[in-house]
């Protein structure tokens, strides 16, 4: 239980990738971790690509970065949406400043764009959106998972067993 | 990597649970162990309940259970559909009679059921089955997880961070 006292916020919105987003959820919280899910709205339900639900604890602007010691950030098409908010990049950008473990995979690179925390970072994502992180400055690889400093990445759902525990090994740093 | 060298064997039907049957095979491969999947037929294809896919690597007949450590079984739909193969309940029976730990997770009990293995057993399940496991002969208790020798049972998805955990302890054994 080395991320007992750890307190992590994951992210969804409509068509979020189900494993993406409850792989590395379960995974925190086997470890003891407490995981609070937030999205554009508190107590409502988001589906899945799949059709799994997930519950929102929060909502975004509910959420204050400091209370939390890293952030998850699932692919799908939820990520096309979460760019969107203003109050999601300040918290991406607030985690970023003061050096907590961001994980993103697949199609969450999208959200580091957006909040324009990309310049000179080392990260992967779907090859898909290569093109859309290269121009936000960053140095994108394809591998299953990078890790540069507090940013882990990774590319599709196949990558998680990696993913996740590297994202819990830094977690527990 | 406490389980390289492991092999695992997981099952799958149609309408598998889909977390229920990923979280644990990406969890058990984490930590290094070869999973394999099977189904009814090799090369096939088959769709969660939430419509993720599931490729099998082979068929039930094509397996020895000699050369498997343990064994994962899913819930949601396909449990109804998988005891009815007997090639499957062999296996079943065979790895329980080795003590390798085999893993079920809400409505996989009916498997243990229809392959006889619950005599005197403790296990938890999906609630729902409870009369099918008492009557089967097993000590049924609501708990998130429950380990009886080589038997480790939970009872839905938000046990999959102590029940994937559990099993791997086992497997590592």
């Amino acid at each position: 239980m080395r991320l007992k006292g750890k307190k992590v916020l994951a992210v969804v919105d409509q068509l979020y990738n189900d494993l993406e987003h409850w792989y590395p959820v379960y995974r925190m919280r086997e470890e003891g971790a407490q995981v609070d899910i937030a999205g554009p709205e508190a107590n409502e339900v988001y589906t899945g690509q799949s059709g799994i639900k997930a519950k929102t604890d929060y909502a975004f602007k509910d959420i204050d970065a400091n209370d939390y010691d890293g952030m998850l950030i699932p692919g799908g098409w939820a990520p096309d949406k979460l760019r969107r908010y203003p109050e999601l990049l300040d918290i991406v950008r607030k985690m970023n400043e003061a050096g907590k473990p961001i994980g993103t995979i697949c199609h969450a690179g999208w959200v580091l764009v957006s909040a324009d925390v990309l310049k000179g970072r080392k990260v992967t994502s779907t090859p898909a959106i290569q093109d859309d992180m290269k121009n936000a400055g960053a140095e994108w690889v394809d591998e299953e998972v990078v890790v540069d400093g507090n940013f882990i990445s990774s590319r599709r759902p196949d990558d998680l067993p990696v993913y996740a525990k590297t994202y819990a090994d830094k977690l527990a740093e």
